[in-house]
Order: structure tokens, then C-alpha cells, then sequence
């Protein structure tokens, strides 16, 4: 039995305007009619699941149970008074299952192209995670991508290897030693881990977290739809990634490969990347007419937007706000809302190369 | 005594998002606070003149009110119940002034930088006019333009020239060699010309013009602030420019050189070519953030507009609208208002090379 634990706390800055603080990306449709997080539970399906375990931002909650609702997977949903990253988060929710539950961590931002080889990847996974690793998933490199923490894998256990170690995200030339070596992954943020292997690991490592978590849910707020754990608690816990907290210490850490059309759409330029193109190179959502305009995505939210002359270009426009980007320079995007005046501030939850 | 006649009908598709049929160009105030419209009155300041007459759609007879209210020159206000051109609107401009006024038709949507020398060519084609002549007024090319008509100059008459004839739009070879000629013109839309003049040509080469225009202002109604014409009779009069119906054929056409910054603010990039530009080339207006830009022009109209990576682009976001278009294609914007879905439609007057 998988208990998917998903991870709806993102910010999304790097898809603004779009998305927003008040509006991360994973309650966003990109190219299908389903938001990221409710992709994010589809592709689960024929797996043998339990109930669904949620963990987000409180200013987000009525986004989240409003969209899980509608597909039928409300489960758990566990309030986060503010962001502290992975480690307490799945902390949290391994407190809050069975000790001998398999979680499966899945950050809810995310696209998966080939959902069946990700389905085999996770049952590959699972007696790794039964018996007491911990399973991190690694995309093998398509390029030296410099924006990827990457996972050097050693020797063969199950179904994955035994983790030598974490790389930080590296500079173009350790990126392409990297890609040739051939053992190297790309972090990919999803994870499968008994509940009990997990706590006890980061009891171990990091007990502070461990501690905190284990207070703050002592006292639970249980409404009908949310799970509230003790804010006073929770705002002593040290705010750190399951990476950094515990898969670059414990000895059980394995990488299973995932090939299956994994990207993080962390930028414009990747939602660009993974939809269907029309013999332009171009994508267009919403009210978009485009003339003379090649391999760019367009996207009106309510507005009208006309391009003329384009190229290889990023046109995202709300009803308040427009971006327009060379396709080169869509991680950038970030570096505006990072402006004070369009700080997008309440509820920010860093975003790191290793984990959501 | 010279009487301004400001032919403020135009649609200015070619500006659009911003300008548009319910709010046209020379409404809008583009690099400096005062609008268009109230420039055209601005750079007048100094001739003896004598009470403005503006001619302009019924449906923007507010804007207009207001913004010659705004700065003391409310004056004769025209309402043209639907547009027919040039010569029916000097025509109706002419019949209710005096006849032997001078008067100065003036497009209200130009820019003109050289405010002094504008009024010193105005001065020195006085006599021409007052002598009976149809004074117009062409720009010295700076390069070999297709999108201006040209006029061509013969013998020397007073401060100008007799002219020889009057040129379509030309294509880039003969637009070349009217260019190295020398004794060619670009068409600035600017006349002074005597009313009685104007109405003798007027009624020798167009009389269904000058018959209607007779009829339409037999009985008019006037209010407070507005002259209102014959709308029945109006609407009988053919819809022509004052250069096809008169100057081309009058045998007292005169072209007086206008060197003075002329421009007819005929696209974006026309507005960023006139505008003060900051050290990276790009012209910003509004609430722009630009990262990475560089000769571009970045328009917000109460949205923020962010750029990053982009060169020699115009955008320009309205609440409701956005255009992104490589510099060279910003006369290609009309084709977008042109397109079924986005058609402005009502009050569109037909905007010519020669006139306004």
C-alpha cells in the first residue's frame, strides 16, 4: 500500500505572472485541462494506494480541497501555518500515517510525460522502501542541465543504486563530467520511504526537526476538511529539505532511475518545452493571434494578445501583468518578482534544486 | 489672421492596443503630458490666430470638448456624424468661416519637434495663401520612405514651389530616385489655404462635394459647445481626400518646404523614434520593469510590463490587450485591429498617405 504524500507548498515564482503567491503554479492548468496537482494525483492511478495525504500553505487550502474534490481525492490535507520546506513537511505526514506505510512524495508541480514508466519506476521501488532505504529518484541527464542538483549513483541495489552522494547544482563544465560519466541523475524531488525509516533517520540527523514536528502535531485541530498542527511548535522547527536533512547523511539512501519525461517546469521556457507545438514551433493559450511568429509560447489569461515579428519568445499576460522574454532568459523571470515593489512576499517557500 | 482647422477624425488603428475607434491617437498623450490633439493647438501659440475650428466624429465630441476646455481653446467644434474625408470636412471648416479667412488645416495627430520652424514656414506661406494659392506643405525625405505620397515641386512661387504633381505611395526603387531627385516632398497633411480659395476649386472639380456640404450646413444646429450639420445631406457627399479632389487638379497648388521635425506618429515605432530615449535605446512609459532590453519601446497603460532578453521590440499592454511586435513589423499592427474578431469598427476613418 503507497500513501501518495504530495507536496502542494510551492511558490512558482518562476512562472509569474501567472503564477503568484497567491496563486502558486501547481493550481495552474498548463497545457491540459487538469491543474499540475491534480495531474499529479491522475497518474497515480492502477497503483495500489491509500488515502491521499496533502501538505500545503493555510492561505491555500480552499484551492486545494476545491480541486482535489472535484477528482475525487480530498484525503488528508495537512495545513502548513508557513513554509519549512521538505524534511518537516514529510515529517509531518509520516507522524500523521501508519509507521509502516510506504510514502510517496511527490512534489505537485511537476509533469510526467510517460505516466506508465513512472507508475513501473514506483513499483520497482517498493521493496527498496520496504525493506528501509530510502528511494530518491533520478532522472538520467538528457543535457548537462545547470540547473539540476544531481545524484552520483554507486553500486547496484534492487531495483536503483546505493547513493554516493548529492551533487549541488554544478557549472556547465562539471555539468557535462557529469552527463558523460553516466552514472549521474537529475534530482527529481519524488521520493518513496517507509513513514518509520524516514522519522527515524531524521530523529537521528536532524532532531530538532524531528522534535518540533513531533509537538507540533501532538495537539492537532482536526475540521472536517484540514488537519491543523500547533503554529507555536511548528515556528521552532528549523526550515531545511529532506536532501539536506536527512538523504545526505542516512546510509540507506538508494536512486532508483526515473525515465519517464520527467521536467520540473521550472520556467516558461519548459512549459514551451513539454507541450504540443503547431508547425510554427509555436504554443498559444487562451486569446493569442499570432502573426509571423515562430517557436514562442503565448499565453493571454483573460486578455487579448497579439504578437507581430516574434521570435523564440515568451509572452505570458494577465489581467495586471505582462511579461515578454527571450526564451534564453525565462529563469530570470524570478529576478522581477524578486523587485521590491513586486515582491510576491506571504507564503514563499524556497525552491531548491533537490527538492520542491 | 489665420484659423486653425484641426481635422481631429482620425482612427489611428495602426497604435492599437492603445488607440482604437472609441479612443483614436490624437487623444492620447504619447511622450509628453499634453495629448496630441492639445500639441496640434500648443505649437500654434504665436501666429495671430484667429478661433479654433475642430472637426471630429460625434462620438468623440467629449474628449475633444475636454481637451480643448482643458487649455483655452474650445473654439468652433464640428460633429461629422460619420466620416467622409478631408475635403468635406475643410469644406464645412471653409463655409462657416469667413471667406477670406486663411485657414490652416492641421491633422491632429502629428508630431511636429521643431515648434518654431512649423510657425516660421506657416508665416512665410501667408502670402501664397492670402493671394489665392492652395498652400501644402512637404517634408524634405530624410530616407526613401514607401509610406508617404510625395509631391513634386517645379518652378519657385513665393516661399515655395508650384507643383508639378502629386505621387502615390511609391515602391522602394522609385521612392529611391525621388529621394536622389531632390525636388521631391513627403506629404505632411498640413494646408493653408484661403476658404474662398478653397471652395471655388472645391466646387470647379468636386461639385457633389461642395453641393452637399452646402446642403448639410443650410440648417444647423447649434448648441452650447457643438455645431451640428445636416446628417441626411452629409451623408450624400462622396468621401474623398482634399489631395484627390482638389490639389491634384487645381491649377494654384503650391508645396511650401516644412523642415521641422515632421512626423505622422504612424506606428509604434514612429512613437519610439520621436521620443528621448534612455542610455540602453528603449523609450518606457507607464509602470515597465525592463531587464536585458535594449531599443525597445515598453508601454504600460495601468498594467505592469515586464521585459527581459528583448531587443528592438515594441510592447504595449492596455487593460484588456497586448501587442508584442518586432520593431520592423509595426505596421503590420493594423492587419491585427483588420482581423474579424477584433475589428474597431465604427467611426473609422479611412486613413490616406496624403491626408489625414
Amino acid at each position: 500500500m503507497i500513501v501518495p504524500v504530495i507536496m502542494a507548498g510551492g511558490s512558482g515564482s518562476r512562472l509569474w505572472p501567472v503564477s503568484r503567491a497567491s496563486y502558486p503554479k501547481q493550481f495552474l492548468s498548463l497545457n491540459t485541462k487538469a491543474t499540475l496537482l491534480q495531474e499529479t494525483v491522475h497518474r497515480l492511478s492502477g497503483l495500489p494506494l491509500g488515502e491521499t495525504v496533502t501538505i500545503c500553505n493555510e492561505d491555500h487550502r480552499f484551492f486545494v480541497a476545491e480541486q482535489l474534490r472535484e477528482i475525487g481525492a480530498l484525503g488528508k490535507i495537512i495545513l502548513e501555518p508557513f513554509a519549512r520546506n521538505t524534511a518537516p513537511a514529510i515529517a509531518l505526514a509520516a507522524m500523521l500515517s501508519d509507521p509502516d506505510a510506504v510514502l510517496l512524495v511527490l512534489p505537485a508541480d511537476h509533469i510526467i510525460e510517460n505516466e506508465k514508466a513512472f507508475r513501473e519506476a514506483i513499483l520497482s521501488a517498493m521493496p527498496l522502501a520496504e525493506a528501509g532505504s530510502l528511494a530518491t529518484f533520478g532522472v538520467s541527464p538528457e543535457s548537462p542541465h545547470q540547473g539540476y542538483g544531481y545524484i552520483e549513483a554507486g553500486s547496484v541495489r534492487g531495483s536503483g543504486f546505493d547513493v554516493v552522494s548529492f551533487k549541488e547544482k554544478p557549472n556547465a563544465e562539471i555539468a557535462q563530467r557529469y552527463l558523460n560519466a553516466g552514472n549521474y541523475y537529475w534530482n527529481s524531488g519524488v521520493f518513496l520511504i517507509k513513514a518509520s525509516s524516514y522519522l527515524n533517520e531524521l530523529r537521528t540527523y536532524r532532531p530538532e526537526i524531528h522534535t518540533a514536528c513531533e509537538e507540533a502535531v501532538k495537539v492537532i485541530g482536526h475540521d472536517l476538511d484540514f488537519i491543523r498542527i500547533d503554529e507555536t511548535a511548528f515556528g521552532r522547527c528549523p526550515s531545511e529539505s529532506i536532501d539536506y536533512a536527512v538523504m545526505e547523511h542516512t546510509r540507506h539512501a538508494v536512486v532508483v532511475p526515473l525515465d519517464a519525461g520527467w521536467n520540473d517546469i521550472g520556467s516558461w521556457s519548459s512549459v514551451w518545452e513539454v507541450g504540443k507545438k503547431d508547425e510554427f514551433g509555436n504554443l498559444s493559450y487562451g486569446d493569442a493571434v499570432l502573426l509571423n511568429t515562430s517557436n514562442s509560447y503565448v499565453r493571454g489569461d483573460g486578455n487579448l494578445v497579439a504578437t507581430i515579428g516574434v521570435q523564440d519568445c515568451i509572452v505570458v499576460a494577465t489581467k495586471d501583468s505582462v511579461l515578454v522574454a527571450g526564451k534564453e532568459y525565462s529563469q530570470d523571470v524570478k529576478s522581477i518578482v524578486g523587485t521590491k515593489k513586486y515582491r510576491i512576499g506571504l507564503g514563499y517557500r524556497r525552491r531548491q534544486s533537490r527538492a520542491n
